[in-house]
């Protein structure tokens, strides 16, 4: 198919169907994480990628993110200068961050003019991504992409700047770690673009940490549910943020790899809805089994306080207060009551067990009664997910048993509609993913 | 005196005559160059002096280039990119570097909270500078600095980015280097404030090259016109632009050291205007030697052509053909006719040599006769300046005599009215700045 930019002789003929720049054209967000624009050649290689989409016929908005570790090294030159607190200034912090993603966009844009193809650079301010105030986390309050929709239109790739945008007093703004997904799935919604395509460094979501199962499968296609859950027990990528937006938005996602450039994973509302034929799918993809994956998470800390006395909102004074303190708090577990006493467990980040320890310590744990045991901070979850577990018994039974015949002492245990978790020594975390994804005939043939 | 960041116990006393809020406290706007906060070490030091000038009871609003050799980082990093051309796309260009400064005012504003300074960042943009479209070279058309002069009624230390600001189409825009000068007295004007100081790395404007002169002179003070000179004529700093500017506006500058502090050079409209007890000046300051200084520079080159024809309009034809072509011509010299012919000698910058020749072969040479000698790379350039030769006869002679004393041959003259410049050999320049500095009774006692 003639292109735009390889067929400089051809311009001169009638619009054609499969051209950029015709309404028929799909329009694709596509987004490149971090690792994916490293290096110069990383640069190219993308760059290269999305002239071939355009000659293919489809027109491209892409999201960029900044380069490698620089976000990382940005953070370091502040925390060198800001030695006396561990909060610089927000709106400065902003300032800084968000340089990173401004050097990748205009060097992505060098990098497409160097294959031919017209690209221009934007701001999160310029591609009208208006935000709140919370400055290192802001979220989006609108989108209104005027200037995105005029290079579209001119047959312009616009390259815009991930996870940044302006607040209401015109300062700039950060969407935080992993922004730059929520960047494409809301332009993706703004635009109303046929799909977001998130490029990273793995080439799609798989059913089990691959370094762990080496028999873990790369999943052709995956629903919301599932993956909320499995990003919120463990699985890096993507940012969950933007899976939720993505699902509230219902725009379809294509999670893929940025060097194999092989399809990758599919996010949707319900994989019923999906046609095999016309989405590339493997024929096995709608014969689901009844658990999808097994992930696990290292990042979090047990905190246990024993011999509290049992009475009604001693749970609801403890939550609170650590709520209050910015503690995100996540399984919890409270034992039958003996002699009018119980243990209360918990889980929280490892990065927030210092403050953790003092809220207790600043009046709850005296106001509440019990105390504190020594922190376990060698604790794994591991977690079974999968929609089809909603209409089938026992799958808890069996995790528990899977564990139980290797030996695996069980410590806390949660449940939701379609995951199962369980909190266990942390040194046995990778054996118990490994024995799990066997269990439920996840390994690849 | 009191101050806002230390005296907090004071603040409900009505504000008193030296606090930085009352109108009557002197406004000054302290631009700091690239060595000054190339380290967050250098940051810290530079967030203590514009804490110490609050304490004395100025104000302060700061221009702040990118740290140390980060505008040379990303313009290699748009090298390695862009292979295929040398002048990749303005717009980008300027959306790259322009996050240099961006980076540098939000650690510059974390290294004053650190020092107790309230302080908020600005781009170009937000500080109101409108610039034309002139993508790497931008000019600035319209400061509006509202948000500034906000910041500075509420006692906020102003951090503005330098050589930036917003094109009409609302796109980011580049000074080009040395524009963050051009930034500051800018600013200064529009602000009416009462001084602009230009921070740098060395302490002041010098009667020569103190590299090649050890016995040169720091001036206590000088002349626009006589800086200007110096500038266009081999003296580095501050960026000729930034002085043109200042002298335009009638901005007082001070040029001063971010390492050692002490006072600088003043650059005024006429040195009789100062006071010198009130100006600091040192008592000889007011007897102005006849030369100031004595400036070189070796980054020109020379191309001669031979047997020109002597007829009207050939020295247009050749000139208005270079100056097309953007060549920076800049030293003339036509020898006297001989038989009908003419040799006709300039220079420019070594960086313009290849346009320079591409432009003489492709039609130039032929239209106007002549054949080019080969070009001399090894030319050297060297000045004496000063406002009093004005009414000094025989400054050229005494020039002329000390360099041949030294039997150094004169290639080519220029004139002003306060300038006297010969093209010598490269490598007897350092000969001939040291020779004429003694000459002309410059060496420091």
């Amino acid at each position: 198919m003639p292109s735009n930019e390889q067929s400089g002789s051809g311009n001169q003929a009638a619009p054609q169907s499969d051209s950029p720049s015709t309404p028929q054209a799909k329009l694709i967000v596509q987004k490149f994480g971090g690792t994916s624009v490293a290096t110069s050649e990383r640069m190219r290689a993308v760059a290269e990628h999305v002239a071939l989409c355009r000659r293919r016929g489809d027109r491209v908005a892409m999201v960029v993110s900044a380069m490698g570790k620089e976000t990382d090294d940005l953070l370091h030159m502040a925390d060198q200068i800001s030695v006396s607190t561990s909060r610089p200034d927000g709106r400065e912090m902003d300032m800084l961050i968000t340089a990173g993603e401004r050097k990748a966009i205009a060097l992505m844009c060098l990098a497409l003019h160097e294959v031919g193809v017209p690209a221009h650079s934007f701001t999160g301010s310029q591609a009208g991504f208006l935000t709140d105030a919370n400055h290192r986390d802001a979220k989006i309050l609108e989108v209104k992409p005027f200037r995105i929709t005029e290079a579209i239109a001119e047959g312009v790739v616009p390259v815009i700047a991930g996870s940044q945008g302006v607040s209401p007093d015109k300062n700039v703004t950060f969407l935080g770690r992993g922004g730059s997904d929520t960047t494409a799935v809301a332009l993706a919604k703004a635009l109303n673009a046929d799909s977001c395509e998130l490029y990273t460094d793995v080439s799609g979501v798989f059913s089990a940490d691959p370094r762990l199962v080496p028999r873990a499968k790369k999943m052709a296609a995956i629903t919301f549910d599932e993956l909320l859950e499995m990003t919120a027990t463990g699985c890096p990528k993507p940012a969950m943020r933007s899976v939720e937006v993505a699902h509230n938005h219902r725009v379809p996602l294509h999670i893929r790899s940025a060097f194999t450039w092989e399809s990758g994973t599919l996010v949707v509302e319900d994989l019923a809805d999906l046609n095999p034929e016309q989405d590339n799918l493997p024929e096995t993809a709608m014969e689901q089994p009844i658990i999808r994956a097994v992930t696990h998470d290292l990042s979090e800390a047990k905190l246990t306080i024993a011999a509290v006395p049992d009475k009604p909102g001693v749970s609801a004074q403890l939550f609170r207060a650590l709520a209050e303190a910015g503690v995100n708090v996540d399984m919890i577990v409270q034992n039958v009551s003996d002699a009018g006493l119980t243990d209360i467990s918990f889980t929280v980040p490892s990065s927030d067990v210092a403050r953790t320890e003092q809220v207790l310590s600043d009046g709850v744990l005296d106001a509440i009664g019990g105390r504190l045991l020594p922190t376990e901070q060698a604790i794994g979850r591991v977690s079974v997910i999968g929609a089809g577990m909603k209409s089938n018994p026992g799958v808890a039974a069996k995790m528990f048993e899977t564990l139980a015949a290797e030996g695996i002492n069980i410590e806390m245990i949660s449940t939701s509609a379609i995951r199962i978790s369980c909190v266990i020594e942390a040194d046995r975390a990778e054996q118990a993913v490994q024995t799990l994804h066997t269990a439920f005939g996840l390994d690849a043939a």
